[in-house]
């Protein structure tokens, strides 16, 4: 839960001044979210989230996920809408931030998921993929495959600190999943984040997506695996079938699965949990005591690649 | 910053359901707060509070809490109003917790307090004081001045941790506060903690107050020097006589102060800076590493401390 950067009441005033949405009518930090400041913003014209990039993100990179997210929100896809201030540009400063105002999204994310959410997370996934084929640019994935080594070695000296042999084992694992990990899978541009709080439910039906800044340019079904990992476990971290049934089902129905994908699904999914293993061990490691974010434990994914490094097909995942 | 209990969407639905207030449209978690869980509700009826109540509030004073909230908003004052369920009852329970659904104030909490907003609060406050005088009941303040030497004696050991000398310093000018409390003052409820972020401006007037959950029945001129320290100081941690002589006219233009409050500031004034000082400082010494909440500096209360000590009479404050 954050908010790093608290806006002024002067400060907020003069930024809202300079777009057509009206004055400034309430405001209150937003709990949810780690990496990024964000505001509700209500003005005289309707409701919004104000975010400022902090330190995660490479301001570089911020006009490539705005744009993104415009793209996809023009095609149909419900994700925040970025909203241009009186100048033309979405992308501005507020407190020494990177800061930009997007639309409000309706909607509860699901605190815990039940097997109905799956299948339109899954279709939802395909929608995203096939909107996003003919946004221009790339952005090469920062947490990617080729990542994963130099961040483990990061971690090595003190991952004993969580669990003996801790660092031995990622390392085997990670050597199987490098050597193993497709090439030539369609690629295209992945959210690689949708985990549970990045989807909005409202009456039983998918209400939007949110938090496009870790999407990158990468294998499409990688972002799948990404998500069968975020939704499809239960608490005892045992694989629920059901649930990737229904999301891999969902998928194939709006963008049907390449035989390749499908093949690479177990090694995609260890990459995927290797992925959040490194990030999570990292931050364990290197959360300051007193920090505003909560730590997430590591082992938790590192028991999901376990499962991921048995599975000899994709029938592991009930296709 | 604060959600300490995460509140499915199923069990969020439940217990809206118990409301007359429609389906849920939106529900994010706030960051500001640090006692209780507090949530933005969107429901078909339009813009809501939730709030989960944490271990620090006596369950058995939310009937209180909730009513003199009720009171206040039924004689005009802009406060949060419990929202009672088709049963009739506002206080409830959620997620093993008590819960209540209090009406959304807009407006914009002051991150950087002018001197214009100092009548405002003044005269809010003073108009607090009058609607309160006829809700029955009584409150003990449990932070009190029969409160400060306890809690002094539970710091006392590790004061030293954070300033050479403070035990000591803090026990010999509690002595002289106690001494010198006045008896016989006018005594009504009070807010207790109106603290910039628990009151909202829009479009530079007052639009409400929040968060009674501190509220007690004590003398209204200690409200006074609360708000003096909170609202009064400059960054420098010098008082701005210019900010205290707007906050005391206007709250005496409301509720006239008598004589006998008037010469009661300085020590009113020590002994809420006093109360800051010891709940901060144990705060400050018994907030475990990791906590979600960010601990404040009890030695910022320690300098308003010694300036109220060097204060002969109302006059320092501008009166």
């Amino acid at each position: 839960m954050a908010v790093y950067t608290e806006v002024g009441d002067e400060a907020l005033a003069a930024f809202v001044a300079d777009y057509d949405i009206g004055g400034v009518i309430a405001f209150r930090g937003i709990a949810e979210g780690v990496e990024n400041s964000n505001y509700s913003l209500r003005t005289g014209a309707g409701d919004f989230i104000l975010t400022l990039y902090e330190k995660r993100v490479d301001p570089a990179d911020l006009p490539w996920f705005l744009g993104l997210m415009r793209h996809l929100a023009q095609r149909g896809i419900v994700c925040p809408l970025p909203v241009a201030a009186r100048d033309g540009a979405a992308l501005r400063r507020l407190c020494g931030r990177h800061a930009a105002i997007t639309t409000f999204l309706p909607g509860v994310w699901p605190r815990r998921v039940r097997i109905e959410h799956c299948a339109p997370v899954g279709a939802a996934l395909a929608g995203v993929h096939l909107a996003g084929a003919d946004y221009p640019g790339e952005r090469r994935n920062a947490l990617g495959p080729e990542s994963w080594a130099p961040l483990l070695e990061r971690c090595r000296a003190r991952a004993e600190e969580v669990q003996r042999g801790l660092a031995d084992e990622l390392h085997g694992a990670l050597a199987a999943i490098l050597a193993g990990w497709p090439a030539g899978l369609p690629r295209g541009h992945i959210h690689a984040d949708l985990f549970p709080d990045n989807v909005f439910f409202l009456d039983g039906r998918l209400s939007g997506l949110i938090d496009f800044y870790f999407a990158a340019t990468d294998p499409l079904a990688y972002d799948l695996a990404i998500c069968i990992n975020a939704w499809c476990f239960e608490a005892d971290l045992s694989l629920n079938v059901t649930k990737t049934r229904a999301m891999l089902r969902a998928y194939d129905a709006v963008r049907p699965l390449e035989p390749a994908e499908r093949a690479a699904l177990p090694v995609l999914c260890q990459g995927a949990a290797m992925r959040f293993v490194l990030t999570r061990l990292y931050d364990w490691l290197n959360t300051p005591p007193g920090a505003l974010v909560t730590r997430k434990n590591p082992l938790e994914y590192w028991r999901r690649l376990r499962f991921h490094l048995a599975a000899s097909d994709e029938h592991a995942y009930g296709l």
